[in-house]
């Protein structure tokens, strides 16, 4: 029986850290916002909105939502960004993608200001995740598997882990996170051959590729600590991860489920990062030490 | 018996790509100018300064040195990078680092504009690495890795590599150009545990720690290619690599000599990102379709 790596008590703990350092700012006059900009009405966009609204509430986080038309310009879009960057009162800037495909989705992204960018889209905040500068915000996939593990005590020092999946919003970035606490770590994807051999001589698994229940009891091994980044929906329309849990819980020694692990964390870290940015400004004007 | 990766035919044949180039853009009135920026007097950084202006030479590539005083401040080293950014005669730039320790070497690479920036120092550069865009040019020995693997037919593809150093300059930057060509990649480095059996499990192993002889057999297997990129002087002063040569070379399948091998690549290689950069400006301005 593997231990269950459930997201509540991480997203326990992140608020308690949360909420006391929100009050502190609100009595300097400050309320850390997130800004969430969504082109169009996609359901998914909507139903992410909404538990993203209800987290930012319950710790005191303000929302602004920005909606945008489905047929929205690259210009209108930029322009709205960029009213965003210079609009003092917003910390934080979450935008919905994939874009409409007719848009430049790299250009857009590149327009968000850097303290801004508090899911790391930007190249600006990708390439500080790279070269290890505190500049920018890593994305918050990527950093809720480090939280997810730092609160179990997970060791990442010494350790090898193996990314499965190599995007930019959570594969590599993630693999750079692992690499700054010492970790070994080695990046596989869709043309990774004898994938199951390279994913059970790790000590950290994560499976990032979207595929739902593409990885069973052949990919790992006793021992393993597995974070699930997949959100996926299996045949029966219910929500799965990448790993068929049931099957390969029994082997491993520590698993996170899906719904409850990675992406809980995700929408705390994502308020972590806007109280970040709120805290950055109060201290840039002197209001707080 | 292991082939020898000489750099001679590699260097060889990226002259015989540049120089016909070279010769096109003269004819339209562009000399594709390198400046070399070098603070102080320091002998390595004399050695190479000779050594990539002999090879520009070769290829018809003009250098302009710029040497600053070993007290230069970083406003004055700054300043000259600027110069440099806004000079239309110029196209690359190298800067010869480590700068001196008194300086913040990130800030001043980041002065330096991502078109010029032919030895991918900047964060800019570093981030298009990261994200795989081709706005900027990777640091040249990590392309150099790349070109060498080509030159002698060794695929990359599906291949497993491992890289043993993290460095912004090689072990980080190389990882993601293997990536792009849809190789596994591990980055090893100094807190890796059995850092000779995750070197043994590889097809291709990167050697970029810059510790004079510090692989030797245990860390290799049959059928491997060897890049060694380290640049290191021995107890009796001569030239060595990362990698134990003699000791490994009948036990691995190919592997690059020390001299002769990665460091030779690399220069060519930033003789053709300057090429590439002053293409680029006759593609602008027209004169080049």
């Amino acid at each position: 029986m593997a231990e269950i790596l459930a997201s509540k008590p991480v997203v326990q703990a992140m608020g308690d850290d949360i909420r006391p350092r929100v009050e502190r700012l609100k009595e300097l006059g400050i309320t850390p916002t997130l800004a969430i900009v969504r082109v169009g009405n996609r359901p998914d966009d909507l139903s992410y909105e909404r538990t993203a609204i209800k987290r930012a509430e319950s710790l005191g986080i303000a929302t602004r939502v920005f909606e945008l038309d489905e047929f929205v310009t690259e210009y209108e879009l930029e322009s709205q960004l960029h009213a965003i960057n210079v609009d003092p009162s917003i910390h934080g800037c979450l935008l919905f993608r994939p874009l409409p495909t007719f848009m430049d989705e790299k250009k857009i992204c590149d327009e968000l200001a850097i303290e801004k960018d508090v899911d790391g889209i930007s190249t600006a905040a990708l390439g500080a995740v790279f070269t290890d500068s505190s500049e920018g915000f890593a994305p918050c996939t990527a950093e809720a598997c480090i939280k997810m593990l730092d609160h179990y005590g997970i060791e990442i020092e010494g350790k090898h882990a193996v990314v499965v999946g190599r995007s930019l919003v959570i594969g590599k970035p993630v693999a750079m996170l692992l690499l700054k606490r010492n970790a070994s770590v080695t990046i596989c994807h869709s043309r990774t051959k004898d994938l199951h051999r390279m994913m059970r001589a790790a000590d950290i698994v994560i499976c990032a590729t979207g595929r739902p229940h593409a990885y069973g009891p052949v990919h790992f091994s006793p021992g393993q600590t597995v974070l699930d980044v997949g959100i996926n929906f299996d045949m029966n329309g219910n929500l799965c991860g990448d790993v068929d849990f049931d099957a390969v819980e029994p082997i491993v020694a520590s698993i996170t489920p899906v719904p409850g692990g990675i992406g809980s964390v995700t929408t705390s870290t994502t308020m972590e990062h806007t109280l970040r940015a709120a805290e950055r400004v109060a201290r840039q004007s002197g209001a707080l030490q």
